[in-house]
């Protein structure tokens, strides 16, 4: 794997994509847009947890995955930005809820301490209630320029994606799975589609529908991201073996400690390493239809792939 | 306080209205969409816990709240239930949540061990975060028969009732009041407000937008709930005092154990009745205008102080 920055998109068709200037601007967009969305208020105990692990950085890789996709089908960016920070809230509120000491039992998370660290186990779970909630009440409030009945199907996929079918379904099989030896791949599979997968695939999803895409596009872009976020995991999988705490910004070596059953574990490294980017060239066959505007879309996948910490 | 069961409305302007009646058959009709609303699934162990406080009983005052409140305004149950069912979603994750052991650490509720105690601490973050998400899409895939612009106003209203600005928020100012003795009554007033009118009012007003109410009327109806919430309030709290374990079926004398400030604290048992009963008055007021099909609106509102368990 090697750094993918600015190289010229591989399909041979278009000229070099910024994708490091790309991702430079549109996080700086994301990140005032999130500060913007959650002013302080009263009790500003539970504001100031919300906006500590709201704003604690990150890539904001799926927001900007649900901006590009807005874009991509034809829409603009502000149709797309309400759903893009309601992503993050409730990527975040999934983070901070994992990391509780009844969960995963994580004191740090992007390099910082983990949110019931700083506020308490008490504020750490109602923080992540809040925004949770948040995040739909922000959907619907702010949204301009789309008709309702596509906020509505938004709002749907938002909550089938975070609840028993998603992301929670997801961290039940994980903690049910945890210090067993034999899970197989089946078990795993399910896992990370769910706890990885799914959301990143309605960040797709969401953008597309926004941008009022037909049924079939919206199927090419679900593979896209299918694609992409079994690629991520392995490729977390992978990181959590071979980088350093600081790289992370993370505890490391956390899997391995805790038995969990890996990719690499069930594959070996190599093994793994050839499947993530044969997913990622999976992912970029499915954008040939959308031509030269789906360069971003396609660097973001080489992007995860070449990610090394 | 006596039992206002099948006694006539008392504004002497309606035959009597079988309150008993009304609502034994609404309970039952909202326990039979509350078990359609959740089929068990994989993994199962979080659809069991999910159901396990869904369908614990309970009054089911707040859909019966907003089911009434749809017909009242002109609208139908069918249009008004998947809302209602939603409402219940919420109320049931926000006592999920409370019962924690870093929260409240309640071992019993509704006569039933909590939540945690049967499933686990993760099992019950999570399934409080699977009800949650639900309520949501549960409203926006299920609703039929309601522009898509009304979904969305009550979508924004429940996430807003369930964030910072309200459940979360209250329980908030709850927890960083408890062993303090010399809580103001404004801060008692922001908790109630906030942990428990808040949700009865949404239910209310919830109903009203979804039947398309006019502006003025859900000025009104929400000055019906705000005034029954504070009521049951009063009531909950002195019943706290009064009431023993089994009647309660939750652990009694909580509030004075945990010191907690409550209206008896401050005003004395009396007094706290007789304030109770003012505002079921100042209630039952708000809803002159719309005649006789007010009644079970006004039963309900004489129901609250008439409990005793």
């Amino acid at each position: 794997m090697v750094a993918t920055d600015g190289r010229p998109a591989p399909n041979g068709e278009s000229p070099a994509f910024d994708l490091s200037t790309y991702l430079k601007e549109r996080k700086a967009q994301v990140e005032a847009a999130l500060d913007r969305s959650l002013p302080l208020g009263y009790p500003e105990k539970i504001y100031e947890a919300m906006r500590y692990s709201l704003l604690a950085g990150g890539k904001r890789l799926r927001p900007i995955l649900c901006l590009a996709t807005c874009e991509l089908m034809g829409g603009t960016m502000e149709m797309a930005m309400p759903t893009a920070c309601a992503l993050e809230m409730l990527h975040t509120m999934s983070l901070i809820h994992d990391d509780l000491p009844a969960m995963d039992n994580d004191d740090y998370r992007r390099g910082k301490l983990t949110n019931h660290k700083v506020y308490g186990e008490d504020m750490a779970i109602l923080a992540g209630d809040g925004l949770l909630a948040y995040a739909f009440e922000y959907v619907a409030t702010q949204t301009q320029g789309v008709p309702a009945e596509r906020v509505l199907q938004v709002i749907a996929r938002l909550g089938r994606t975070v609840g028993a079918a998603g992301l929670v379904g997801g961290q039940v099989v994980d903690l049910e799975s945890e210090g067993k030896s034999d899970i197989q791949e089946e078990t795993l599979h399910y896992i990370h589609t769910h706890k990885t997968g799914a959301l990143l695939e309605t960040c797709v999803v969401c953008g597309g529908i926004l941008a009022g895409a037909t049924d079939a596009d919206i199927e090419r872009l679900s593979r896209y991201a299918q694609n992409i976020g079994l690629a991520f995991q392995i490729i977390d999988d992978i990181l959590d073996i071979t980088a350093t705490q600081e790289e992370l910004g993370k505890t490391a070596g956390k899997d391995l400690q805790a038995q969990k059953a890996t990719y690499p574990s069930l594959w070996g490294l190599e093994a793994s390493k050839a499947k993530a980017q044969e997913l990622i060239e999976e992912a970029i066959a499915q954008l040939e239809p959308f031509g030269e505007r789906s360069q971003p879309l396609i660097a973001l996948a080489n992007f995860i792939t070449a990610r090394t910490y």
